[in-house]
């Protein structure tokens, strides 16, 4: 009679793309892997290309599989188990295991296979709750990838300060018209060297920054505001950074000067509100207040483009960019000590673009830290 | 009475990592988002933070609806519409439709709220069975993709040949000691000025070249290989490009050279055997076979560490870096005209490194058109 497992956990996902696996393996793997713990003990099945790499780079203490001896270590008699459905059946019978608990995101393709073979599933959401409050060597790996965006947002700058204003305000730099993607380049290239990856990062020139994701292209003009968000992954940890600055080169016009002064004050309001006990909801709350009070508009929906603010004041982040606990008016719970947020509210309008400023806080006991270095201003002479 | 819908197809996922909801949708994005296709209208749901970018940005013929709306447009009196599930289900309602076709990787927790509303979901695997046939365009955006990593690849060639070889065969330049990190840098800092978002670079010296994913570290030395294996994925299309080359700086050895040798016929081989009708296990049964018959040996399981050649000769390549068809003996199905694959053998031995040589063929009616321009060569002097 087969003992009945607690907490069987299992996770079948790319690392690369799943953060949970990637935080339980500690295994970095473009393609799908097996990865299960019963009674404590950790276990992953990767293919013979990965056997070597993943002993080296695992989780101490999990036991690595080559999928070439699944079938003697578990498979039963003559079960095939070439397929990770197969592998999981065989493992599953072999260990006494009827009862999976499995990440949110869990292959509803796979799952129903596991069904048909009576294997239970329960979804647990958060898979890996401990991912929130970050240890020190967590703080320190997000520490490390806001320096890379730092590096990344320095370049930009020189760039900036470099660039001549000319014909029409267009901005030129070693002869040529700067452009959004020449920005980009460049900026991406120096997080490159320095051990990071920039991927998606934002140059958003003019009325292009009132899109909050819109990358940016073409030209960059003078007098107009640049929104720069930089995210950049370490290669090394794989944890992120995230960082955002909105500069005019030239003379910022008065109603940028407002945005940008009426967004910073709410970043530093919120700076100081977040502490362990307050809700990502309060924080929220206070940055619509503000923005309310000092008379910018805020529309969303009704099919037409929004503006105002309308996204969340902020996210946590770690290996991935977006992830818990989030600064909006869906998160009620109370923030803790250890949580890892981004704080950044922004104020976009699609007659001229947007402003948005970001910082990056570990929440402490009393209060919080702000794990971002770079200074904030507006206008690049 | 609610008329049945056919094909209705439904995908809820991040189009940063789920190819098919970019193919689909043509929309890349961080967050997941809801797609739906009912009697041919194609419709997404977003945030207000993506509105406007995914109206400029999505398919033509696409509905773009905020998620503000989604309880004017489709909410059933005082059905709640806030999340992901509650959503589905009053489109489900106001639509008719109650049995969605969705993708194999359709997160389960989701499905199982769906199910328990009443809601029949079936997977479909492939869900875009047309995405691994590329159209004119496609092949376009991998070839550009291809020359990004070439662009990588000469930025390496450039660095090796700048090299000298000094005390202990340690490799200098620009008076620095040569390590996997910073020619990593270098490569990746080149693609990223070039347009292109490189992760995973592998720059393996040495030993470390015998684990095919280890993407390297530490310094390089003369007279030994290195596996450089460069997948930038384009920052404009989304699409990838894979190439891998090893060499030597100095001079190689005789088994090293007798690898390279067995490597680069296996290649040609693979190369000219590719065309429509044949399977990708032909293919990789072809390169296996000139393996042993060349007397390199492969073992596979058993606890030990893998040597020979222990991967797939090839992969689909596109929106994601590993995609159908594969060149392994899984893949008994014909290849068709419009599908691009890698062709990469290699030979790994634990004692010295490894040997791989990778290109991307597409084929056509007759045969296949290699699209990589990159030559191939051991010893950089």
């Amino acid at each position: 009679m087969p003992e009945t497992k607690e907490n069987a956990r299992l996770i079948f996902a790319a690392s690369e793309n799943c953060a949970d696996l990637r935080y339980e393996s500690g295994f970095s793997a473009p393609d799908p892997f097996l990865w299960f713990e019963v009674s404590g003990q950790r276990t992953i099945i990767v293919s013979a290309l990965e056997f070597s790499r993943a002993q080296k780079e695992c989780r101490v203490g999990t036991e690595v599989i080559c999928t070439e001896d699944v079938k003697t270590r578990f498979g039963l008699r003559n079960v095939p188990v070439s397929s990770a459905s197969e592998q999981i059946c065989a493992i599953s019978r072999s260990l006494g295991v009827h009862h999976w608990q499995v990440p949110d995101n869990f292959p509803l393709g796979l799952a129903q296979k596991l069904t048909k073979r009576r294997i239970r599933l329960s979804t647990l959401n958060p898979f890996s709750p401990q991912r929130a409050i970050k240890t020190e060597a967590e703080i320190a790996a997000i520490q490390e990838a806001v320096q890379l965006a730092e590096i990344g947002l320095q370049c930009a700058e020189n760039i900036l300060r470099q660039s001549r204003i000319g014909k029409d305000n267009l901005l030129f730099w070693q002869n040529e018209i700067l452009t959004a993607e020449i920005l980009r380049g460049e900026i991406d290239a120096e997080i490159a060297r320095a051990g990071g990856i920039a991927q998606g990062t934002i140059c958003a020139p003019g009325r292009q920054g009132a899109d909050p994701h819109q990358v940016g292209t073409g030209a960059i003009h003078a007098h107009e505001p640049i929104a720069l968000d930089i995210f950049p992954r370490s290669k090394r940890s794989g944890y992120h950074g995230d960082l955002t600055r909105t500069w005019v080169k030239g003379k910022a016009s008065d109603y940028v000067w407002r945005a940008f002064k009426a967004v910073q004050q709410a970043q530093k309001n919120a700076l100081q509100a977040l502490k362990p006990g307050v809700s990502g909801k309060d924080i929220h709350q206070g940055v619509v207040d503000l923005f309310k009070e000092r008379g910018f508009e805020t529309v969303m929906g009704g099919g037409v483009t929004p503006r105002g603010f309308f996204h969340s004041t902020g996210h946590g982040l770690g290996l991935e960019v977006h992830e818990a606990p989030s600064l909006s008016l869906r998160n009620e719970a109370p923030l803790q000590t250890g949580h890892v947020v981004t704080v950044e509210p922004g104020l976009y309008y699609p007659e001229w673009g947007g402003v948005r400023l970001e910082d990056v806080a570990v929440l402490t006991d009393t209060g919080c830290r702000n794990l971002t270095k770079a200074p904030i201003f507006l206008e690049i002479p």
